[in-house]
């Protein structure tokens, strides 16, 4: 592969201001809802990326589509760049303002638009959170089960085609997205897709939009599947001699068909620091995490058969989560693996890796890449949703080391290009972004990158929807 | 809703002649391959759709992705339409010739490409069918598990994002397309997606192309998601003493989550033509056939659960197939119900709708819906995916009798307008073609289609590719 090394360093574009009667317009309809503070813009120029804070020149807090839609209008008409703001948990540098622009914060706007347990879906404000739509619908029985480790917004998750724990039995924001309301480039509010579970009606506008990362439109709704929530619910740990044995076990049971609702793994120094964290008492070895989601007697058929099976792979100190709290407590603290990392190396960033493979590599991959870290002398930590062959390989390095920065980067471009060549991604669930620029265009070929230019420029002529980000224009 | 009417009259548009030179370059390049026999022409010109025979110029047998690239290549020189075809067994006029130019026939490219059973994939040329791919996957462990009634072709079915009997468990091609190679209105070649089976890289290009109608691009080669063959597979039907008690039975099931894998609805009438098409020996009555996959115990579980569900809904006569072959019996008639509805009713075509609603609000369109074609005098039957919440009314008219047709479509039309406005859509899995055009206006609204021809015209600028498909440009 001769692509040349992801640039890591931020492209040097030059800004295009935010003209003085743009500004004024702006003042004049949102008032204190259009902010050029200092804090407020440097709070929406970053994300938990490695790069710099790069803010936008203003940003202005939205609450409904019709004042999305009047700063798109504002922003066609002046030609200046737009980056719609969820969270701000984003991890590739999706929210810097590359280009400077117009930072469209979309956190207040929180509403449950329409539940229909009924027919087991909902429609949501984009700033309304995972834990707000799961907190909001407990009553229903129905439950919603993407989770990246943030508490981010829907709008963002549907953005960056988020997934996280439970996508290896209920699919990713690709599968659990059934409709948007988009404001698009000029300011035209369209809608996506229908309440229908399934539809053979024309382009699929909603899957175009799911991880576009805010450069085809700006989501403003969100409508969502839903699920029941389980009768039985049964969580595990194994732990593990070393971490192919982990990954071994986990092949297994994805061949068999077994529907588990959730295969997490940490390695050895994950399992340390989630550990500390989260005062678990674990001892430091490789861990699968697992749930198992069903009627009572098939989660117990299911557990059973992943007990022998990981018994089978060298598995020890099986232990059941048999309480509720429990089994929070254990999920909790796998949530919390990235600022457990963060907090057990203090002075740090973490340079994360989101590869994801075809199931049968996953143990090659993960070997292979221990060895070059374990080379690299960075202290590092991996994570994974390896019921989807998707993991995380965390590098630690000194905030502002150029030279671990660098090293981090290395290991992280080799081990992208081991994922390509056994068949898989560059990125399973956190996107493109800045970061990953490089990796898209060795993953996907010149032919497919150029077919993405050509339907955003189609979509975007005047380049004004987060510029910068997925490819160079 | 004021659309117009949508024009099941063929639409008027100047045919694109094929100039001589590149009928010649056909014919240097493909020889006998290369066709212009009418009666090769007339076969390439119909579907399964009631509009008349509207032939290609010329049809081109392609062996392989550079044989549709040559293809491609002159009718971008020549600007000339190009129509991929597989079986012919599409519903909506997607196949017709409405402005000349050439049939590319991939029904020779039938290799698997790759099999990947530890990873649960496959790679298939586009005109391998869903019954070639399971037989030679069968010794695998594995099964692809969409199935249209028709024997289609897996290109023409990511080309029409179409589902079939097990969607309700398994999803549709959307879900179990991971990747596609196609060839660009230029003759470009790309590969979209991975064997990984999630990704946040980019666009989501592989469900831009599925659904697409071959208006974006010709798909050549498909990557499959497969399932391991459930170890104990149940079958069951049971009949109703109306269609009403069927449907709520089946919404209950939803509902509670009962991970059933099929759950078919046949009306009175479907019972009384398949019955009759196939020996079965069934009373005429509204009936549920379904159909459970799992392990022993989960299969039995949730077989006794709907067993008592079916039974407060009025259900009567439950019974099992309990063989293989009682069960291949039973699905094999359902899937003829087509074939049998012709059968019965000879000298007629069939006016098929495929709307899709919420599952909450099944028994109220079909009731409605009923009345409505009861009224008619027409002789319909209902056949549906009832579990997805998608269901078929065909109306049977007399070939070539305008005024039956006028009565169907205009039966069709109200019940479209009924289920967009509950939520749904026009097509759960047969796609736009030419009969739906205007009902993708009724369903998206404007700026959404919209959004679609601005797509087209970036990737197809010279409209050549299956042009005035899905909407007019």
């Amino acid at each position: 592969m001769n692509a040349p090394l992801p640039s890591h360093a931020m492209p040097a574009v030059e800004p295009r201001p935010v003209p003085g009667a743009m500004l004024e317009a702006l003042r004049a309809r949102f008032g204190e809802r259009c902010s050029t503070a200092p804090a407020v813009r440097e709070q929406h120029g970053r994300d938990e990326s490695p790069f710099p804070v790069t803010p936008p020149e203003v940003v202005v807090f939205c609450e409904s589509i019709e004042d999305v839609s009047a700063v798109l209008r504002l922003a066609d008409a002046h030609a200046v760049p737009v980056i719609a703001y969820g969270t701000g948990s984003s991890l590739e540098g999706h929210l810097l303002a590359v280009q400077g622009g117009v930072s469209v914060d979309v956190s207040r706007m929180t509403k449950i638009v329409q539940l229909h347990p009924e027919d087991l879906t909902v429609t949501v404000q984009a700033g309304v959170t995972r834990e707000q739509l799961n907190r909001e619908i407990r009553d229903s029985g129905l439950f919603f089960p993407i989770d990246p480790g943030a508490n981010a917004s829907l709008g963002g998750m549907a953005a960056t085609r988020a997934s996280g724990t439970n996508a290896v039995r209920y699919g990713t924001m690709r599968e659990n997205v059934l409709g948007l309301t988009v404001v698009t480039a000029t300011g035209e509010v369209i809608r996506t897709g229908t309440r229908a579970t399934k539809s053979s009606a024309g382009y699929d506008l909603t899957r175009l939009m799911v991880g576009s990362e805010g450069t085809l439109g700006v989501i403003c709704e969100v409508t969502l599947k839903l699920h029941p929530l389980p009768e039985a619910v049964s969580a595990a740990i194994c732990q593990f001699p070393d971490v192919n044995s982990a990954v071994r076990a986990t092949i297994q049971m994805i061949q068999m068909g077994v529907p588990i609702a959730r295969c997490e793994l940490l390695d050895a120094n994950a399992v340390r620091v989630v550990s500390a964290h989260s005062q678990l008492g674990l001892r430091e070895a490789p861990m699968l995490l697992m749930e198992f989601h069903g009627s009572p007697a098939s989660v117990q058929e299911q557990a059973e058969t992943v007990q022998a099976l990981t018994a089978d792979c060298g598995g020890q100190d099986f232990q059941w989560a048999t309480t509720p709290e429990e089994r929070t407590r254990l999920w909790t603290a796998r949530h919390k693996a990235y600022f457990a990392g963060m907090a057990a190396n203090p002075g740090c960033r973490s340079v994360t890796t989101d590869t994801c493979v075809p199931i049968s590599r996953l143990a090659e991959i993960i070997d292979v890449s221990v060895l070059d870290a374990d080379a690299s002398g960075l202290p590092y930590y991996i994570v994974g949703h390896v019921g989807d062959g998707n993991f995380h390989l965390a590098y630690l390095v000194k905030d502002g080391d150029a030279a671990e920065r660098d090293i981090a980067e290395a290991l992280s471009h080799r081990m992208v290009q081991r994922a390509i060549a056994l068949g898989g991604t560059c990125t399973g669930e956190h996107g493109i972004g800045l970061h990953k620029i490089g990796f898209l265009v060795e993953e996907a070929g010149e032919g497919a990158v150029q077919m993405m230019r050509t339907l955003k420029r189609a979509l975007d002529p005047k380049n004004i929807l987060n510029p910068g980000k997925i490819f160079t224009l």
